[in-house]
């Protein structure tokens, strides 16, 4: 894969990988070398299994919890299948989207979780409400507080999801539905799940958990069962860079570049896809396209002209989404982008 | 924890933690930011759940396997961890020695596996032939060629763990049995496992598996549902360190000062501790000694004295070793463990 077209041709649509030419390398060389030489003895060694405590601190007062309820995992996926091997067992009635994240879709199911709608009552739910992946969409205020609030009438563990939080690209940043659950004295069903990996940059690993008082013991136990320690050196490096103030030049710079990304393949749905309908995503890395066609048929041709994307039914939990398909704009160029759309046009 | 003989006096003979001293600073210091300006656009990202290429080339030169047989893993437990998914369900009968790896034990039992002593035949095996943890021992060549070949007979999958294999002191390496194994032709038998943890730096978490071609393709199907993807960067920064020919004389300095720490610990068991016997280690981080008294009774009393071990219980698959201790020379000082021996020796 590349950031330009590639030889083959092929453009990708497919994957949420940010185009190398949004990581910040510059910044994290130094902050490597950074970090060994202010921590390097405590970094390069074993860590706790909540991480390295400077980037936990950092982390609590930013989400306004103690730091021993911050556990930075490597990669938010490895934290997520822990909390589903705390919380679910064959059977448990789970609340999921009718479309959302494949992959948490998949560790559910390989848990055993009954997938219900979220019209009924579980003992857990997954939400995603900022940036939403498959679909693109943030939920409102007031859909946050409905949710905090059915949450606490249901007595259900929200597992909230976010990301792709920061990379926002208009309006303001709204209470995570955790914060709202804390605000009314529910903590005990905020759980809440990030990463850096799409802010920052994959490679480092290290995404993390925010869970209530009553779930770190519990987790910490689990994790030095499983991997012992996450990659301590890794963190150390990342706080370095939080530290040093160098997230929001960052953030700055990788909105635009996602932004302009998105334009470009809104502008070109419009022009060469006629029939296709979208909520136009004001953050993350995905657009959620209703199609005038069969998704599945679609890509098989697609993958011959040089295009691939994500099917919708792949990220629907009771069926269905056979026209829809989730386009990613993180990692190809504008052009590949305005590329890809116009062949798929030429297909539909 | 410190490196010297801390102000609460506690002196730590439980962990197989290496002391900060042993780290290379400076070299990963380098290596680190070598790394990012080499090939940041990759080892920032996602890699492929085997991990970063030229660290696994790398590592199948020196196996003497292909690159896709060699497995990446965020620290080796997680990698034992993936590969007992893989290969054990309730009821398989996995052969174990009398003593073993605590944690090992743990994941088997967390997958219902049935333990049984090396003289049964079983599905699986999980053998550490190099400086045994706990025991420090070493199989020679001719127990090496019988585990292969009872491993044939029985059709075993071995799994051989080898995380302290680099660090000897004295006497020449010998083969894997893993590569007994393929030598016989029967590589579909052999798993190795091993870590870039106890000889380098465990902050980076790389461990690695050499699993057979059979096997490739079920373990980064799991991969990809665990955690994606492993921690690139640091396996970019190791492979730099290994590129760069730093490993030799950066473990011709460890295992000098490991070998000083284990001497330190024999003078002061055979001077302080009469009564206690072991066969002292020719590498690793551990030595196993019997004592003239019950470990779990001597811990109580040795705490109260600010010294820690581990008492050899906890390591013994079918019960017994209550008079056995694991004593970890890598985390103190020379003096340190000469004084924590001392104490050791009072309470006897």
């Amino acid at each position: 894969m590349s950031g330009v077209v590639p030889a083959a041709g092929t453009i990708s649509l497919a994957r949420g990988v940010p185009s190398p030419d949004l990581l910040p390398l510059a910044e994290l060389e130094h902050c490597a070398a950074a970090a060994i030489r202010r921590d390097g003895r405590v970094a390069l060694n074993y860590g706790g299994p909540g991480g390295y405590g400077p980037l936990r601190e950092w982390l609590a007062e930013r989400h306004g919890v103690r730091p021993a309820q911050v556990l930075a995992t490597p990669g938010s996926m490895l934290g997520l299948n822990m909390l589903i091997a705390e919380l679910v067992e064959p059977g448990t009635p789970v609340g999921v989207d009718a479309t959302t994240y494949d992959r948490a879709l998949r560790s559910l199911r390989a848990a055993g979780a009954r997938l219900v709608p979220p019209s009924e009552p579980a003992r857990v739910r997954y939400v995603q409400p900022t940036f939403h992946n498959p679909s693109g969409e943030t939920l409102g205020f007031d859909a946050r507080v409905a949710l905090a609030e059915a949450a606490i009438r249901d007595g259900t563990v929200l597992i909230e999801d976010e990301p792709y939080g920061l990379l926002r690209f208009e309006g303001e940043p709204l209470p995570t539905v955790s914060e709202l659950l804390r605000e009314r004295g529910a903590g005990e069903l905020a759980v809440y799940s990030s990463s850096f990996s799409k802010s920052v940059a994959p490679g480092l690993r290290v995404g993390y958990l925010v869970v209530p008082e009553t779930l770190v013991a519990r987790l910490e136990a689990r994790i030095l069962a499983t991997y012992v320690s996450p990659p301590v050196l890794a963190q150390a490096q990342l706080h370095a860079f939080l530290d040093r103030g160098l997230l929001e030049p960052h953030l700055a710079r990788v909105t635009a570049g996602l932004r302009e990304r998105r334009d470009a393949l809104v502008e070109a749905l419009a022009e060469h896809v006629p029939g296709a309908t979208w909520t136009t995503p004001a953050g993350g890395y995905f657009l959620w396209a209703e199609l005038p066609v069969d998704a599945a048929a679609l890509l098989e041709r697609a993958r011959a002209e040089g295009v691939a994307f994500e099917p919708g039914a792949g990220f629907a939990a009771f069926g269905g989404a056979e026209r829809a398909a989730r386009l990613a704009f993180s990692w190809e160029s504008p052009g590949a982008l305005r590329e890809g759309v116009r062949r798929l046009g030429r297909l539909v």
